[in-house]
Formats: C-alpha cells, sequence, structure tokens
C-alpha cells in the first residue's frame, strides 16, 4: 500500500469532489511492463532502457496505420489505484508540500499519465517502446505521434525541482 | 460543421464503438481562446504567438501551489466535439488515409488533446499561456510540469509527416 496514492500525509489537503462526472473513456489496451508493484517501478522512465509493450485492442488496429514511420509516441494511460481528490501532495523525497498540477503524481482529479516514448517495433497491435515506468496491465487512453516542432522544449524548466531540497 | 469531426470522407473507416465506458472525468476548468470557429483556429499552435487563458475552477485552486515556477506545461484538454469511432482518417492536407494513431486528430476513441505550452502568468487560478491552438471554452482536464528531461525528444521523427504529399 502507497501512502502517496492511497493515503494522506501530514500537510496534504484534499478538497470534495465534484456530484459528477463530465466525460468518459475507453480503455484501449494494455501496457505491459516488468513492474508488478508501484516500489519496482524506475523512478525516472529515461534512467530505464527496458523494452516495454503496448497490447493494442484488435478493435482499433487499423488505427495504426503509419504509427510504424514515428520514431516517438505519446503515450496516454490510466493511474486507476490512485485518489483523485488531493490538491495539495508533499512527495515523499521533497517533504514540501506542492500543488498537483505542479507534480506529476498519479494522484490528481483525472488520474492520466502522459509519458513520451521512443517507438522500437510494430508487430500487430504490439507496440515495442521504451521511455515507461508504470505498473504492469495500466490500462492505455490514447497514442500519438510526437512531433519536435510542437512537443520538444528542451529549454523548459520546472523551477522547484531544481531547487535544492528541503 | 466540420467533415472531419462531425462527417466520413472517402476512404475513412469507422468501428463499433465498445459496449461501455471504463472511467470517468471531470471537467476541472476551461481554456479561453480568440477562436470561436474551428476553422478560424491556427493550423500549428507554435506558429500562433497568441495568449490564452486556461481559468482553473476554484475547487483546485491550493493545486496551483509551485506551477509558477514552471516554464512551460503539459495541457490536458477535452475536444468534445469529435466522433470517436473513426479509426483511419483522410486528413484534408493530406488525402491518405491514417490510422488515428499515428494523426493529432481531434476524433479518436478518447478526444483527448495534449499541448506544450509556455506559461506567460499566474493570477489566482487564471493562467496565461502560449502555445494553444483550440477552441474558446473548450474543457480542461489536467495540467502538469513539463520536464525537459523525460518529455523533450527534439530529435524525433514523423515519417509520414517528412514525406512529401500525395
Amino acid at each position: 500500500m502507497n501512502e502517496n496514492a492511497f493515503g494522506i500525509r501530514a500537510g496534504e489537503i484534499a478538497v470534495e469532489l465534484p456530484d459528477h462526472f463530465d466525460a468518459s473513456l475507453y480503455f484501449i489496451g494494455r501496457i505491459r511492463t516488468p513492474w508488478r508493484r508501484r516500489e519496482d517501478c524506475p523512478k525516472n522512465a529515461r534512467e530505464s532502457g527496458a523494452v516495454c509493450t503496448i497490447e493494442l485492442d484488435p478493435r482499433w488496429a487499423e488505427g495504426l496505420k503509419g504509427v510504424e514511420s514515428c520514431s516517438h509516441l505519446v503515450v496516454l494511460y490510466w493511474m486507476d489505484k490512485s485518489r483523485r481528490d488531493l490538491v495539495l501532495q508533499v512527495p515523499r523525497h521533497y517533504g514540501v508540500g506542492r500543488g498537483t498540477f505542479a507534480l506529476r503524481s498519479p494522484a490528481r482529479p483525472n488520474p492520466i499519465a502522459m509519458s513520451v516514448v521512443r517507438l522500437a517495433g510494430v508487430d500487430g497491435t504490439r507496440l515495442k517502446v521504451v521511455g515507461l515506468d508504470c505498473l504492469d496491465q495500466t490500462p492505455l487512453i490514447d497514442l500519438k505521434p510526437y512531433f519536435a516542432s510542437t512537443d520538444a522544449a528542451p529549454e523548459a524548466v520546472v523551477g522547484w525541482h531544481a531547487q535544492p531540497k528541503g
């Protein structure tokens, strides 16, 4: 049981969730990774060279036409084990309360994760990719081509992260 | 009425949608842009220097703590006017059928768009950003800090896009 996903730490703030949902999602596949427990997942996907497999449901197979020509993809997936009401969180490794929208924590109003992956191969509805750090069997929501022209901002800075800890 | 979002063109393929949804979303705010009709939206967000405003619902206000230190954000939003059953699409400007997952078209099983924006200012629950190309009043789903270390892939190539048209 992971505190950050299921519990609440000193200094964290939860809000009352809205009384209704506004839109709904289909899970369109599953992500297969070597990691079965959250504590086994890599801290930083770029530090892991692990090849993971995206298994797209056959229903959507024709949607992959042209994907093989992409060197990188944007992957959206559902962090289905996270609470959704935290607005201020205290990450274990920082100890300072930060807003949910300043964090990549899975605990957020809409627990959708975004990862940029390198495409290593396509075999039917199975895609081999490098750059994921999620649990095995994570539900897939979307795949998109990554365009360096609009998606790459190598000069970007996250100020709070660049500061010394503590 | 936009063919690509509401209609179907010769060569396009639609599939039967699943008989149930798997997860649900909250709209957490609205995006205010100068564009009221799809044909007015910029073709490429990087070509537009327009400053747009993200209006976060006050419920989530504390989630912004620390966001002001980010130079760039990932914005997820809901393309609520799009059909969800197209797997093969014929974009107007290319004329060749391509898979939905090789395109950034709003028509997709889960019509979630992802944009990388430059943060120009924060005033309470209103964020000024540069880099959006969506319709005014588009529902907001998520905001995340953009980390160059994992999100920037300036070397990325979309092969079909680099090829000559036609």
